[in-house]
C-alpha cells in the first residue's frame, strides 16, 4: 500500500539497557518503527508508555510494544539486551550459562518472527553468547553479532580526546579483543589527526608516554564495574552504542565499528567471537581481516580467544 | 579568551529523571555543556561516567558533573529534578512538604553559583514548589518556572494522533491547569489540523465523542500513575520534555509551551502557579494572558487555583 | 541481500530549484539515497559532482545521478521540478502550456521507471499541471499531487511570527487555494499559540487588526515575484518545502501539510487541484475535507476553481 | 536581558557560494542567528527573503541581512565569499590582485563592526588571501584563515569511500597544501578504518594501487575546474564545507580540519599560508606541527610554500 516499507528495530529486554537503547533510538530517528519486548508484561508496557509520551518531542518515530512476541514480528534488526545482568564484583564470563540458557529458549522464537533480521546482541558475555547465538539460529556469522568493544571504544576516545583537548571526532583509537578484561588497544594504529599519540604536544608539550597509555587502557577495562559500583548497572553509554550500531545497519552505512563477530581464520582464530574493526552494513558485518596489528598485539588477541574457547568449551558450545 | 560563551545547563538531581534529561539533552545538542549535580557523589559520578561513555555518538555537548556546587557555577539553565520522588498511590500534593524544605535548604546556594539563570523545576508537586521556589528566591516570575503540563500535553497529543490517524505535529491540544489532578485539556481551541476535534474524521466517519474525549483527558490525568505502577517511576518522558524546555530557553526561541509559572491576575488568579500557554526564550517565560478559556474552562482553572492555594497555606507559602 | 530497501528519492530536473531540493534533502536526510536526473548531461553530471563533493559533512545520504533515465529506477518519490521557469513580470498561468508539454514527453517514461512512486510536481504553474499529470498518468489522485501553498504557507508563518515576537513553530496559518493569484489563507482558523490572530498581544498591546492582516497575505502572494525580481528566481525556500514534503512522505507521517491534489467534491470543486490541509503520508495524498471554511472563504476557493478550469480548458486539459 | 548571548555568523557576499553556505547554516543549525552581507542591495535582500521563506522547516536559526554593514555587527564568526569568482579555464592564483584589493576595501570595515570575531575566507585564491587579510587587519594567524582543503579531503574521502565500499566517516585521509594545482594528499597516513590504503581489500582482492592513488589525486585537484565547466561555478560542497568550519569554530569543537592559516615555522614554512590538519574551535586554529610528513611531502610542501611566496611578493604582500 505504502510507498516504502520503512525500518523497523525491535528490542527484547525492557530493563535499564533495553528502555536506553529505545529511548536512544527514538531521540535520534534511528529507526521509523521502534518496538520494545519483554516478558514482563507490567514493566514493558509502562517503559513504552513511558517512551510514547516523550515522542512528541522526538521525529518521526514511533514507540509499540508488550509481552507478546508479535512485537519482534518483521523487525529488520533485533537487538537483545535480555539475560541476567552483571552484578557488582561479577566477572562478564560468570554469566555465561545463565545467559546461553536464556538465548536458547528465546532466539528460536524471535527467528521465527523475524526471519530475514540482523541480530545484535548487547547482552554479556556478549562475545561468548555471540558464538552461541549463532550456532543456535545457524546463520551465517555475519547475521549476528554483538556490540563487542564499541562501547569500550568510545570509553578510551573520550579519555584520549580530554586529554589531548581536541573533540572525540578527531580521536582514532580502537579497542579490540573481548568486551571484558582481556581486551586491549591497538595503540600501533591510534592517532590524534594524523599524529601518533606519542607525539601529540597541548601548548608545545608532549602529552602522552607509555605509562599513561597503559593507565588508561586499564581505566577503559575497569570503566564498567566503576559506573556498576556506583550505580548499580551502566545503561546509558551502551543504549547509545546500540543505537548507533543499528543505524548502521538500517543506514546500510559500511561503517567500520569494532563489533564482535565469529571469526573464521583471522589470525588464525577460528570459532571464536571477537571485536575487531567491522564493516557494518544492511547486509550484516564483515570484520576486516587487513586490520594491521602489532605481534604483540596478535599474540594478546589469541589469548583472548584461547580463554574464551575454554570458557565455550565449558558450556558445552 | 573564545569567540562566544557557550550555554550551560546545570541539572540538579542525579536520580531517573536527572540523568534522562542529561540523556536527552546530549544527544539533542541541548547545551554546549550539560553539567549534573547531586550531593550523593558515588552516584552522581557513576552517572557522569555512563552518560560521558556515550558522548562519541553525539554532538558537540560535554558533559561533567559531581558532587560539589562549582558544577553549577555560571549555569546559564538549571533545571531541578532533585527531592523525593512521588510513590505509587501518593499523590503529588503529598510530596509537598518535604520538597518545599529542600528548596529552602538548596536554592538559596544555587543562586549563588548561577545567579543569571533561569530555574526550572521539575520536582513535583511542581506548581506548588514553583510558588515557593520563587518566594525563597525573589526571583522575577518569568525566571522561576516549571515544566508544568508540557508532559501532559505530550500525552494527550500522542493519544490524539494515534486516534485521528496523523502526525503528532498536526495535533494541536493543550492540557493546562495544575500538573496533576485538577488538570484539564483546553477543549475549546483543540484541532487536528485546522478541523475542530469533534469534526475529525478517518475513513469517512468521526472518530471522537464527547465521551470518548472525557476518557482520554482521564487517562492522561492517570498516566503517570499508570507508568508508576508498572516500572516504579516515570524518567524518559519527562526528561524529554526538560530538554525540549531547555532548547526553547537556551536558543531564545519564544516557543510557546504549557509551563507553570506564578499567576498574576489571569483570570483574577494571583500568587498561584498554574500552567497556561506560555512564551519561552532566553529571557524567561511570559504566559499569554489572551487563551481563549471557555467558561466552564476558566471555572475548572480558578477551582485547581483555590485548591492549590489551600495547600500552600497549609504550608505557610 | 539486504536487511532493509532503503528509501530512494528521484528528482527530475538539475535546475537551482531541483540541485536546492537535493542540497536540503541530503543535509536533512530527507532519502537514503538522492538521484538528479536531468536531459542536460554536463549540467547535471556538474550538479551531482558538487553535491556529492560536500557528503562527508551530511549523514548517510548519497547522491548519483545524470542524463539517464535509469536514475529514477525504483525511486519510492519523484519530485518533478523540470520545466520553463516563470520569468520577472510573467504570472504563473503563463507558463502552462510550455510545461504540460513537457509532462506528457516526460511522465510516461518517469513512470515506467518508477511505477510505485509517490510523485510530487514542483513545477509552476503547479495546480494546473497536477490535474495534467494525474490525466497522464491515470494514477489515483493521492499518488500525483503538488506542492502547492506549502511554501506560501511558510512565507505567512514566517511574518506572522516575526511580528507577533514567538517562534514560527507556535504559529498556525495556512495559505489555501491556487499557489498563486488567488490564493488566501484560511484566517478563521489561524492563531497564535491557541489565542486568534487578531486578540493577541505583545507587551500589552495587540498587534494585528484586519487591515495588515490583508496587507500580509498580499504580501506573500507578491513574495514570489519580489524574489524573482531580486535574484532571477525562486530555488532555497521551495527546495526546503519539497524536502519536508518527501520526509512526510517516505517517513510515512501523516503531517497535514497544505499540498495541492485534484479535488472531488470538497465544496463541490471537481477535477481541479488546489491546496487544503492534506495528511501526506507514504501512501500519497488524501485532502481534510473537514477543514472548516467561512463562507466568504469558500467562495474564494470556488472562484480559484473556476478560474483554474478555465485555463485547464484552454490547455485542453 | 537573556540568559545567553547565541551565537552570529555574519557571511560577506550573496552570491551562490555565500547563499549556500547561509542555507547550510540555516538547516544545519550551524548559528543561532545568520546575517548575510552584500553591497548589492537588491540581490541580498531577495536572497535573504528566498531563505527567511524556508525557515518554518528549519530549527531555531534565523536569517536576516542587506547591503547595510549593521548586519555583520558583533558577529560571533565572519565567512567571506565576496570577490570577483573563478572563470572557467582561470586559475585560482589569477584572481589573487582583483581579491586583494577588495579585501583591502572591506576588511577594515568588517573588523570595525565585528572587532571579536573569528575570520574565515572562503574566497579564492584562499591561502594568498589569508595572508594578505592577516597583514590587513593585523590580527593573530589563530584567528583569520580560510577553508584551505577542507573542501578538497571531502572529494578526496568521498571518492576513496566510493571506492573501497566504506562510509565516508571510516576514511582518514587529507589533501594538505595550497587549496590549488599544488595541493596533494598525505598518503602516509590515509587509512580505510585502521587499514592503510594499499592493504585495503573488498571481497578479498587489494582495491588501491599507487597508480589508482594517483588519478585520485589528479581528479580531486582538478575537481573544481569539472564542477566551473559544468554549471559555471562551485557552491554547495564549499558551502558546506564552510557550515562545518563555522561549526567547529561556534562550538568550540577542537576538531581537527585541514584549514589554511599562515605558518611560522612549520617545515621552516614562514609567512604563507597553506592548509595542514589543525584544531578549530572558539579561539581560532592552531596548526597541528606534530603532523608526520614523508620527505617527500614535506618537499611537496615547501615547495607549494615558495610558489605562493613568489605570488605574494608579485603582489605586494
Amino acid at each position: 500500500m505504502s510507498a516504502i516499507e520503512n525500518s523497523t528495530l525491535a528490542i527484547v529486554g525492557a530493563g535499564s539497557v533495553g528502555t536506553a537503547t529505545a529511548y536512544a533510538a527514538m531521540i535520534r530517528g534511528s529507526a521509523r518503527h521502534v518496538r520494545l519486548y519483554d516478558i514482563d508484561a507490567a514493566r514493558v508496557e509502562a517503559e513504552v508508555l513511558d517512551l510514547a509520551h516523550g515522542s512528541q518531542f522526538t521525529g518521526a518515530s514511533d514507540i509499540d510494544g508488550g509481552a507478546d512476541l508479535k512485537h519482534v514480528e518483521g523487525a529488520d534488526v533485533v537487538v537483545i539486551t535480555a539475560g541476567a545482568k552483571q552484578h557488582p564484583g561479577q566477572t562478564r564470563l560468570d554469566l555465561a550459562g545463565t545467559n546461553v540458557d536464556i538465548l536458547r529458549s528465546m532466539l528460536p522464537k524471535l527467528l521465527e518472527r523475524a526471519p530475514d533480521a540482523v541480530f545484535v546482541l548487547v547482552t554479556n558475555p556478549c562475545d561468548v553468547l555471540t558464538v552461541a547465538a549463532q550456532q543456535i539460529t545457524g546463520l551465517p556469522s555475519s547475521r549476528v553479532f554483538s556490540s563487542g568493544t564499541v562501547l569500550d571504544t568510545a570509553r578510551l576516545r573520550w579519555k584520549l580526546a580530554q586529554r589531548a583537548g581536541v573533540a572525540q571526532s578527531s580521536v582514532h583509537a580502537h579497542i579490540v579483543g573481548e568486551h571484558g578484561d582481556t581486551e586491549f588497544p591497538l595503540w600501533s594504529a591510534a592517532s590524534i589527526g594524523v599524529t601518533p599519540l606519542l607525539e601529540w604536544q597541548r601548548n608545545g608539550l608532549r602529552v602522552f608516554d607509555a605509562e599513561e597509555l597503559e593507565t588508561l587502557s586499564e581505566d577503559v577495562r575497569n570503566a564498567a564495574y566503576k559506573v556498576i559500583a556506583g550505580k548499580g548497572a551502566t545503561n546509558y553509554a551502551i543504549g547509545l552504542s546500540a543505537a548507533r550500531i543499528v543505524e548502521a545497519v538500517l543506514g546500510d552505512e559500511h561503517a567500520i565499528l569494532p563489533v564482535s563477530s565469529v571469526l573464521d581464520g583471522f589470525l588464525d582464530i577460528h570459532g571464536v567471537a571477537l571485536s575487531i574493526p567491522t564493516v557494518v552494513s544492511a547486509g550484516g558485518v564483515q570484520p576486516v581481516t587487513t586490520t594491521p596489528f602489532a605481534e604483540n598485539e596478535a599474540q594478546a588477541l589469541r589469548d583472548s580467544a584461547r580463554a574464551l574457547a575454554k570458557v565455550q568449551s565449558s558450556l558445552g558450545i
